[in-house]
């Protein structure tokens, strides 16, 4: 797609239940140019994330729906290729929430200058960026891990998870991981040192998490729900800490699971062990982006922090990419190339 | 019951479901005598509490059981009746957990002297003492509530949510009761200075909540759980915080709700709304005890938190009463007057 019109992918339907590719549409239009005060950015990288899935819905969450026919949202590393905003310059590179197209116009808002000679600029889409971030606040002003705790860490194998769980090893935890499939777990005890991590595809999950976690679990971090989120419930130590970052495990769902209705089980829980259950998005905590760049930039270069990047070619193949990573598919940060020249 | 025999209420059994009078025993016993270091104590008053219900139970809780033949356990205003510890004299007046008896036998361990002259000393067991400790400490800890937000507060003519709630206007909230009948609500509003107070009995019930909370609620204090927390939960706002302090609408339970399972429902608003759940136990804010004592004493001297007693006669009525605390039957905080002369 190196023509010279723009591609953009569109929402054309809500999804009921999970996304099918006819949710959303490829379309073609013309390359903008910028007015006063504007940019145009040719798109590189696009980033995507699992809190995407919430966006294709009406229901009232912590941001508005992407409307139907609108461009679908996402975090985007790209070039300026024109310029009329005094604070960008053709060449600069840049992030912004510039959606899936690849060109896009921007008012300069919320648009952030990269500097390619400190890390790979794809970075700013993962471990750098919006999923690092989100792993060392919600685990920082949350999870509050001590040394000697046990932090058990679902979705183990994304960006997201794969960072927490690191940091719980810099903070002196025992930290186990829950990802799906031998594969992944293998790789995550191996690549990123996690102590053990369970595989919630197998049968005996909830034993083989029992067993993992000796000394019972205090920090669960929360990305998934549903069956994970049952297993580790009976597991809680006095004031465990739980915060609540996805619930993967639900999003496509369209109806609430059979019963019997399980709340008075964790709210038992809440009581008698004093959990403390927080959900929280990276934004609550934008005040600490400094902090966490000055700290995650250091542990990168000090190879106390690995990430995975998982690329994908092509912005028309981002529909396909994102219901595998509601599914599970990937591994690390799911980032598609929408440049044929991602080389920067 | 006053003859030279201690009398005492013992479990006989562990009840299954809602407790019966079956399930405790009055038997007697000879009146102890301190030895070395011990005193004796005849009690004057004794504490009922929601939490004896957990006690009866063998599950695994924050507290270890009472045991099958074991003196029921619970917080008692006395006087010292015979000493052989220096710390106290014949005719001190003590609040200790002596339990569900006449007479008791202390090592001193946990026994507090109190001073008749500062306030009535079966405040001890309510307003001045754990209740009112429970409603100050998980409200400030947890609840922080802020001038303008709107608390909600179930069970709100018991001991901990009738002070929870005079507390919350003392911080300037919008404080809404949640009561069971006409009667108990008109008293919280009238006598306590709630600004509304919803009857969880009325069919209407979520829909008289909503309606009383047309700004959404910031603060939640669970007391209830059950049909009541139902009610709450599509009401929070972002940022909502629920102190854990009880769950009395599912002690008695003997199997969980049918289904659907609505937990799906309850992480979602967690997340969306970035919801902060804490269990918590008094004890968990001990060091806040003098703190707690200076702010309630003044609040009362001034008129600012009043409070209620519901006495009922002789130890022999205690399992009835108890009975009764667990179907809603009082108002305030249900206190036996275990002497035949409680005039002190």
């Amino acid at each position: 797609m190196t023509t010279d019109t723009n591609h953009q992918i569109t929402l054309a339907a809500r999804p009921r239940g999970a996304p099918k590719s006819s949710d959303f549409r490829l379309i073609e239009t013309a390359i903008p140019a910028p007015g006063d005060g504007e940019v145009v950015v040719r798109s590189i990288y696009l980033s995507l994330d699992p809190y995407m899935r919430g966006r294709m819905n009406e229901a009232k969450s912590y941001a508005a729906p992407v409307g139907i026919g609108e461009v679908m949202e996402g975090g985007v590393v790209g070039q300026v290729i024109a310029s009329k905003n005094h604070r960008f310059s053709q060449g600069d590179i840049v992030f912004g929430y510039l959606g899936w197209q690849e060109y896009a116009l921007s008012n300069g808002k919320g648009l952030r200058k990269l500097d390619a000679s400190q890390a790979p600029v794809s970075t700013a889409l993962g471990i750098l960026g919006m999923p690092g971030m989100t792993a060392y606040t919600g685990l920082s002003n949350i999870g509050r891990p001590k040394e000697g705790e046990t932090l058990v860490v679902a979705a183990a194998s994304g960006a997201v998870g794969s960072t927490v769980g690191q940091i719980g090893k810099i903070r002196g935890c025992r930290v186990v991981g829950i990802a799906g499939g031998a594969e992944k777990c293998d790789l995550v005890v191996r690549e990123l040192g996690f102590d053990a991590c369970v595989d919630h595809h197998d049968n005996a999950f909830a034993q083989n998490l029992k067993q993992a976690c000796p000394d019972g679990i205090d920090i669960y971090w929360e990305n998934v729900g549903g069956e994970v989120f049952e297993a580790v419930l009976p597991l809680f130590n006095f004031f465990a800490r739980m915060p609540v970052c996805g619930l993967i495990a639900h999003y496509n769902a369209t109806s609430l699971p059979e019963g019997p209705n399980r709340v008075p089980l964790l709210m038992r829980s809440v009581l008698t062990n004093r959990l403390h259950i927080q959900g929280f998005i990276v934004w609550d905590y934008a005040s600490q982006q400094a902090e966490f760049e000055t700290a995650m930039s250091g542990w990168i270069k000090d190879g106390k922090v690995k990430y995975r990047e998982d690329f994908v070619d092509g912005l028309e193949n981002a529909p396909e990419a994102f219901i595998g990573l509601l599914e599970g598919r990937n591994f690390g940060k799911l980032v598609i190339k929408t440049s044929a020249d991602p080389t920067i």
